[in-house]
């Protein structure tokens, strides 16, 4: 079904046969994760090629035919027509498909797809929130910023997270006033942002709560919930990105710290931690059904210190927060 | 001084202008990792493009000098004559850079450079390899594989790594025998291969040891450590990748386990865990001063158990075997 709208759009695009590197991709359309050299060549059907160490289990796993890896020049007899590779496939190796590079294509029909999630995809990210969820109870904060993450994430692998989906972030103090602040050997002090997901079977999660313990950081911390809460109302089919992001905005803008909202509201995620959509004022595009997205509003107080409230939406008739964590959790230095 | 080598590089490649993409490289060259869209345009001298979010870390980090991002089009204009871009840019990117990509070329100079370690250099891979030396004394095997990870994990990151060098393998009894095997919610059985890195300031250590039990175990162990024995003898300034290779090869082959040694017997490794050069036998090239390699033959028998031995390897007059942990390590389930 999935990979027959893949071939359908390819059609469309007037796209002949087309490379596809991107372990992500390979995972979507295979069900096979490899851990080594592969690749898709999509003709009339996708056919899998895998590398000696990765074959037992792709003959195993993956859904599609399998082949061993070939040689470029066997794959360039077969990359005829119309050819097209994903925009993310290193130019070295696009330099190796055709011998005139200008009339390789580039297709986002993966990129495209995977905006929207399968019934199959959801259960992953469900899953996968789950974990992390699960993992926040059991944060240590009576050490370093690293020792917390360290705990967090202990809980995350054993039960069954392949890796955090990206660095988790653990900052506190005046660190927090950075969105990417690097998690230190500093000791933990408040306000703390943490900023953390799972990856289960490939799939990510992403949340962030804010614990905090003065007058000064609630204050910071409501107005970023009251904006959060907004922008998560607006979210429903047929609903524009800008829509959703300016509702966050317009309620930090109005307390007067609309300068210090310097990032997005959201954005999409599945296999990769950062998918499409961008929940932008600047993006254009509308929501649509079974996407799933973040909505993350944010106050970064320079020199003082930063709040981040996010939680996971899959968009649909009855919009769903797939995250259930309280947005305020206790906690203990 | 190693940033005047790469402009002189690239002067003999007769390329005027690069552009700079890969996070690693933009390290390499400035000191400051980003944690968002960074890139370098080196002209006359290296200048470092930055995100809004990296702007106060990189001034305060980057050893040269840092400006705000600009658009494409800006981008564009300061390429100017022969314009370069990394083997490894995204072609989408690529395609931004130029209105005719067959006029882009790709320039190795990061590669080639990056091969030989500098002074600082080793000294950040050899706290990355005392960071994972000491964890694993930590590991707890007395439940699944993914919760030995965690332990192992755990006591890196509280020791001041960024995360792990990449995905932890722990596998035990028949999994060993894949190298790549996924670390699963079983039961950890012997033998034991576990294969870990930190990173320390964004550099890299990659070790293996293998925990065994029995003497059919212990057979091929031995096998393993004489052929890894072998490889480190070999290794020195003009001895070419090959030799090395062939050196652990030629002890396993003797043995009647040749076909079971199913990769190469090493790789160099830095800011990134797979650098040039790969200790292959279909590898051309020789040995230099300073470049950091791993030597890590295995065995693999299909359907019984592998087993790998990995240490890292700095290539001197004097060649000095960075790690300094036992072969053989005591261990309880």
């Amino acid at each position: 079904m999935k990979n027959e709208e893949i071939l359908n759009q390819l059609n469309d695009e007037n796209i002949d046969s087309m490379f596809v590197y991107s372990p992500e991709n390979i995972k979507y359309i295979s069900g096979f994760y490899p851990s080594s050299t592969a690749y898709l060549i999509i003709t009339d059907e996708p056919i899998l090629y895998v590398n000696s160490i990765d074959k037992e289990s792709a003959e195993e796993k993956a859904e599609i035919e399998t082949r061993d890896i070939i040689k470029f020049s066997e794959i360039k007899e077969l990359l005829t027509g119309n050819v097209a590779v994903e925009s993310s496939l290193e130019f070295g190796m696009v330099k190796h498909l055709a011998d005139d590079i200008s009339s390789i294509k580039t297709s986002n029909v993966f990129t495209d797809k995977r905006k929207t999630k399968t019934k199959e995809e959801i259960t992953n990210i469900k899953n996968s929130i789950g974990i992390a969820e699960n993992a926040i109870m059991e944060i240590d904060f009576s050490s370093t910023e690293k020792f917390a993450a360290a705990s967090l994430e202990f809980d995350m692998t054993i039960n069954g997270s392949i890796k955090p989906a990206f660095d988790t972030i653990v900052a506190g103090g005046k660190r927090s006033s950075s969105p990417h602040s690097e998690t230190s050997m500093n000791r933990v002090e408040t306000p703390i942002v943490v900023d953390w997901g799972a990856k289960y079977d490939h799939y990510c999660s992403d949340i962030t709560r804010t614990f905090i313990d003065t007058e000064r950081q609630e204050e910071i911390w409501n107005i970023v919930l009251e904006a959060q809460k907004a922008a998560i109302k607006t979210i429903a089919p047929g609903v524009s990105y800008a829509d959703v992001d300016n509702a966050a905005r317009d309620v930090i803008s109005e307390y007067g710290y609309g300068e210090y909202f310097i990032h997005s509201t959201g954005h999409g995620f599945g296999l990769d931690i950062h998918e499409d959509p961008i929940i932008s004022n600047k993006a254009k595009g509308i929501l649509e059904e079974s996407m799933v997205i973040t909505a993350e509003p944010g106050i970064y107080i320079p020199g003082e210190f930063g709040v981040r409230i996010e939680d996971d939406v899959l968009v649909g008739k009855n919009t769903k927060v797939l995250t259930s964590l309280d947005k305020k959790l206790d906690f203990t230095l």
